[in-house]
């Protein structure tokens, strides 16, 4: 049962090659070395978004790197924030403006847990678990091997489009090939501490953004098999908590045992009553709200390659909710899945005990169409149903001893509906066009992530602009977690994929319908 | 809704008085502030069980007061244990033995949360929660009020029982009034640490146990109302852990909800199944076995004051599991009780996953017939029938990729059967007519104890002896809380009942089958 699937490098050259993908590959074989040497400058400098003397050194240097080729860059700022890296490039008679969305904060790191110092960026001729061996960064005229990893926080997660995206830029003016858009950049330096004053930049700065076309969001890693990937949105995300409640106080198991109410036995009876035993949920109205994708999506969705033996090796199960459909289908409806279980103790400290409440952590993944407060509604409603007594606080004595079944019921604040763009937009249909015109049918379109980025829906709700998530890193980067890593080649493709992108034609819609 | 039942002083004195009775009072009124101030010494030896040095202190005081009243006293050993200290009293012609069981170790002490040094006795002039101050000891001739309390560690659970003992011996004796038994006594010095070597004891010197007629087993408190009690034996216990298995790791709840499997919710479907919505375990054969009580108990049960209303209040609840049932019934049945459930993590440490696994931690209560591990079959087999495969250790790889429910199991090794004396064994009815004898019909008889008590197990099945629960303290005692404490007025009974038990009629069958 070794079903593994391996990094497969897509296949490069199969095709006619567009004319910016070729000034990418011969500016990559010159100046390979300079591109690795420069990354590794930007990876050396810390960038957690609460280090605000580190994350200006980044932004510092990336505002610097763009404005030596030409982009007019500032730094947008809010008091104790860290700065947007905001810049443009005006090109005449542009029929759009593209605009780069890329993080360059990273996750926290623990270093004790790194088997290299997190912001010493040490390359390596393959991946740690393939064996891989720290070797010198190449020196110019040296070959380079895409098996290589530079090992760093953010080499993946989200450093890597700002290195494309500059080596690009010189690619293209390299081999003379012109800008077909405006190009602006987006910078963002606090994504890993969930962007908490994006809304109030979009706000402030909003005269920047308004001539916008569409936002390419760099970020995330392309599809699990290695294969080239877009995904035109992702989830929305609520979450709810319930507290079910027994006695006053935890009571003797022997003492009360089958008199008293028993909380962990009841919190289970009413999640049960949520999903069938597939998984499916059966709150009344849950799925009602859902908008179908569209039948050109539905066959793009045909082509998403079947990952499915892989998943399950990966997860180690034999079950998966719902009646077989593949990941990428589940992901097109709305969850409702059980983050944390409390009450008592198990284990060693287990007591005789039936403790006084049960507690249930629900998490919402909601689909375009949702609401987040009209699923948490629902859930509400279906609690209702099920003959409990809804309290919003902790419930006083006399409500304890007026309803026979009591929940309190913690709803989130801050929960967003999914952001998602139709994959035959017009402002859309062109990007799948042009990378398609160098991946081939390896480009795998997903219409929605499971996950949930507040960023899409600023951008997609907030400023009623489309948006795409482009990506070029290697699944298996170790993003968030210790030896974080980027594959050379994945570099490479994201220097093609912002050539590309930055040069794509305006037409394209009548092509890609025939497909 | 003020409710609460206050402590009712039981009539002494409605009746015609015992004549062990009338030496009991006598002595009291005589040598009350003497029995108060040994007993102040007594409570004043820190006594956990595993302070070794303390301990021994503990029994060698008690061994010394005994065989200063004409007890053969000696103190039974066991490496690194607390000793027992065991006594006897033989009596010409004696138609039976009476062993009293009495623990004289007690819980440990937080002593910051005690309001005084919890081995500084403190006479208080009332409970602390209902106003009382602290007073002086009495000095002989000076009255005492009943409703006065001594606050210490242990001063109810559980060496009360010792000085109602030693008044009783001297009442008695002061009266010319004869035991009727040979007395033995058994003064555990570990049971707050669950007697761990209670059983090697027993089997070690079973030739001095060997011609013990009844065990009386002082510990514990009357019932809630204040009225005093007789307890015929407590449930069995066992307990079960079982852990549900999602996927090998933790997962994104966004990349992958409405896939993975979601343990929170498979654990709460497999619960669930276990109980209906009134709380009756609905696993096959659950009740099979229990051994329905006879019609004499079944006619006691009747007698037991109604607490339901009290109960209600004081656990602030409305809801109860069965059918409305009081308390007493409801214990007389094996109970299936939520000790814990855990799976990551709820409120502010929630994260955005899907748990890998869920644990419920079970406890089971079991009734005279049910067997520990036959309880845990049905249990497993209902598991089973329910879809789920178990395993007993971590499952691997193979075994989570081949069935779809894994369920690890963990039953209780040490679990017991309940221990339940019949009310009309003719060992026991001399006792339930002699304390009837001055209490009158205040006496609550009840069939067994929800909690689960080894030593009784201990003696019933391993001894095959019978026992019964003689209680003296009061209910709001604080029993291995902060602040224990007795009221006098129970010393009182204490003595009482001691000089009534060691002077009971060997006969008393006939009576009592005609009440």
């Amino acid at each position: 049962m070794k079903k593994i699937l391996v990094l497969l490098l897509f296949p490069i050259g199969l095709f006619a090659q567009p004319k910016a993908v070729q000034a990418s590959r011969a500016w990559i074989q010159k100046e390979g070395p300079n591109i690795l040497s420069t990354y590794a400058q930007l990876l050396s400098l810390p960038n957690h978004a609460s280090d605000l003397v580190n994350i200006r050194k980044n932004a510092d240097m990336i505002k610097d790197l763009f404005a030596s080729r030409g982009f007019a860059m500032q730094l947008l700022e809010l008091d104790g924030a860290p700065p947007i890296v905001y810049g443009e490039r005006k090109v005449p008679n542009a029929q759009r403006t593209l605009c780069f969305y890329v993080h360059y904060d990273g996750q926290p790191v623990d270093p004790t847990t790194w088997k290299n110092a997190p912001f010493t960026p040490v390359l390596y001729d393959n991946a740690m678990y393939k064996g891989g061996k720290p070797i010198p960064f190449p020196k110019v005229g040296e070959p380079i091997n895409e098996d290589w990893r530079i090992y760093a926080r953010s080499a993946s997660d989200d450093k890597a489009p700002i290195i494309a995206l500059l080596a690009a830029i010189d690619a293209l003016k390299a081999s003379g090939i012109s800008y077909t858009s405006n190009i602006k950049l987006f910078f963002d330096g606090e994504e890993e501490s969930s962007s908490p004053n994006m809304k109030v930049y979009l706000e402030k700065y909003h005269t920047l953004f308004d001539d916008i076309t569409l936002w390419l969001l760099c970020d995330g890693p392309v599809f699990q098999t290695g294969d080239p990937s877009l995904k035109f949105g992702g989830r929305g995300v609520t979450d709810m908590e319930i507290t079910v409640y027994g006695a006053s106080r935890p009571l003797h198991s022997g003492h009360y045992g089958n008199y008293a109410p028993d909380p962990g036995f009841m919190l289970s009876q009413l999640l049960a009553s949520m999903k069938d035993a597939n998984g499916r949920v059966v709150i009344d109205g849950y799925y009602d709200s859902v908008e179908p994708i569209s039948a050109f999506e539905r066959e793009q969705l045909k082509k998403v390659p079947n990952i499915e033996a892989y998943l399950k090796e990966d997860l180690q199960i034999d079950f998966t909710e719902g009646s077989g459909e593949p990941l990428f289908e589940r992901l097109l409806l709305p969850s409702l899945t059980v983050k944390g279980l409390y009450s008592g103790n198990v284990g060693k400290l287990a007591r005789n005990v039936i403790p006084n409440s049960a507690v249930a952590a629900l998490s919402l993944r909601l689909v375009k169409g949702n609401d987040p407060e009209k699923m948490l509604d629902l859930v509400e409603a279906h609690i209702r149903k099920q003959g409990w007594h809804i309290v919003y606080q902790e419930p006083d004595k006399e409500t304890r001893m007026k309803y026979p079944k009591i929940v309190k019921v913690e709803r989130e604040k801050f929960g967003f509906p999914a952001a998602k763009v139709s994959m035959d937009h017009p402002a859309i249909l062109p990007v799948i066009e042009s990378v398609r015109s160098f991946t081939g049918d390896k480009l795998v379109l997903l219409p929605s992530e499971g996950g949930s980025n507040g960023i899409f829906t600023l951008i997609f709700d907030g400023l009623k602009k489309p948006g795409i998530s482009v990506n070029m890193v290697n699944h298996d980067n170790n993003q968030h977690a210790e030896d974080e890593n980027v594959r050379i080649g994945n570099i490479w493709y994201g220097v093609d994929l912002m050539s590309v992108l930055m040069t794509m034609p305006p037409q394209g819609l009548e092509k890609i319908k025939k497909k």
